[in-house]
């Protein structure tokens, strides 16, 4: 098992990091939505029988890695490392996860890119040779992330029609250095990208530049082109987002099918009008792609995916001091049997 | 340059990954303190000639990343990852300084073990195969943190004796794949502890035993003694955590020589009375370590030393919540040429 650096922070993995295990969760709501039925599990309270939403949060991020452990047929203890996070200030939920699990632990923050950045980091570690298993994860919960970055949803604040909604779940996967009927054949990295969006509601306006610059980064490395993959999935820009991001690929020359291009915070609630402009969070490229996306390439319904998580770095703080919102995104290739890339 | 796993989350780096530059910057009253001279940059002013102190820290980080590439010879197009953290919410400064650097970016957060978590990452994506060039970077800032942790310090709240007070600080290198006259040749990173100390002034009691653990781990993977090191030194644990870490190892089979065993956040500050029991901060592990630990290195006075970077994974909410305080410690063995362990 190798890595190769195709370009800067772009690495091919030959032959792929295994996904040897892999588990998405969801709450009520993404429980009612159209990808129900690719959930490991649905929680049908917010508060999982804890005492606060954090700690409902932190019980159902546990929950996703105990599954993603089970699934792969390891037990905590052969986990070698654990990279994971979450939106919550100092990653709380992330690091109760970990002291639970007690697996050497590595807490990690790119807002929404979250998982792109621990698959990356993890298959990084997988293919290079410093450990042959690595437990990845990354969450949301609405009703600590909307709290926190806006007003509790409890407060009832009117939203503008492009804000998005955080989602409640979670995805975890435990990567190995054997082959899987899923792997990752390939990652990039981001480069932060402002194009001076202040208006927190508008995460999509603020993270399209950066998923459009990871696509153009990650196909000129790897010589690969949008019609390569049976889907592109953007983590989280939402219907706002999208449009932006379609338009700026295409000015790159990148064309962004309809049928081939998706967003996760999009496919996770459908046309529910109760999200706006679609579901944001952790959580959502998350369990979209330790779910949805990665059934199907175990089904052999698809053979290669390129998963680009979006993370708007946003503060409260940098906000009211007027800062604008920056953003990254991170990008994996999953690829079931001869989809390697 | 290969990386061998000794134990579980603990790796050997054979040759060493080169530290091909190292800075280390702080504010006026670190440098005022008995390691000013082992600073690159001493900032008088806590603003930085900033507008607010979370941009004054921003332009902290990016001035000891712009140090360390300097004095590697490296300009940033040649970084192909930065890997960096602090303490701030979302880790702003962090991210604006990579928005900043433009290099591509993977945010960490394990609190004031960060700069331990950073230097294990590089290490294994440089030694792995995966990069050239990684820069490293953690940083705080005296007023961002005491705010958002406790109270400001314009507030002049009383603090009780064992507490500690936030590194104005930053340190940086660059690890490369080049052999240098310091290299990182091996590391650990640490599982998280709790023994239910829920005072968030006490920071030294909650991060005692996540550093008596990480250091009995690394000890044991790489078969060598605490008498091995010219200096063991603990990121921030202060006079407090100091004490009590001694009787954990001490319990353990492990003695710690006053002459041999140091803490960052008491040699930052020496007899200073105002930060009560020592600093504390991402700063303090990644200055001193990459300044006055670094230097001595470099000119051959030592051959190895033992980084231990702790972290107290404490947030305000959970706090509140009744949450007691986990804690993390990340250990990196840096040697001169022929000091390998």
């Amino acid at each position: 098992m190798s890595v190769q650096t195709a370009a800067r922070a772009v690495w091919r993995f030959n032959p792929p990091v295994g996904v040897l295990g892999a588990a998405a969760v969801c709450g009520p709501k993404e429980g009612n939505g159209p990808l129900a039925a690719d959930m490991d599990q649905v929680f049908d309270d917010l508060y999982l029988g804890q005492r606060t939403y954090e700690q409902a949060e932190q019980q159902m991020q546990q929950q996703a890695c105990r599954i993603a452990l089970r699934k792969a047929g390891c037990d905590v203890q052969q986990a070698e490392l654990l990279l994971s996070g979450d939106l919550i200030n100092q990653i709380t939920p992330s690091c109760f996860t970990a002291r639970a699990l007690q697996i050497p632990y590595a807490g990690l923050f790119t807002a929404c890119a979250t998982i792109g950045e621990a698959a990356t980091l993890g298959c990084i570690a997988v293919a290079g040779g410093a450990a042959r298993r690595v437990l990845i994860a990354a969450g949301s919960h609405t009703c600590t992330a909307e709290r926190q970055y806006r007003y509790p949803n409890e407060y009832g604040c009117q939203k503008p029609p492009h804000s998005q909604s955080t989602a409640t779940a979670c995805g975890a996967a435990l990567l190995g250095d054997i082959p899987a009927a899923v792997g990752i054949c390939a990652a990039t990295i981001g480069v932060v990208r402002d194009h001076g969006v202040c208006d927190p509601f508008n995460m999509g306006a603020a993270m399209a530049p950066a998923f459009a610059d990871t696509l153009q980064r990650h196909l000129a490395a790897t010589g690969s082109s949008a019609a390569d993959y049976d889907l592109i999935a953007s983590g989280d820009l939402g219907r706002v987002g999208i449009s932006i991001a379609r338009e700026l690929a295409a000015a790159q020359g990148i064309r962004l099918d309809d049928t081939r291009f998706g967003d996760c915070g999009v496919s996770l609630y459908g046309d529910d009008p109760s999200v706006f402009a679609g579901g944001s969070g952790c959580g959502c490229a998350a369990a979209v792609g330790w779910g949805y996306i990665y059934r199907r390439l175990q089904r052999g319904e698809w053979r290669r995916v390129l998963l680009i998580a979006t993370g708007a770095l946003t503060s409260p703080v940098a906000g009211q001091q007027k800062e604008s919102i920056p953003a990254v995104a991170h990008a994996i290739c999953l690829c079931a049997k001869g989809g390697e890339c």
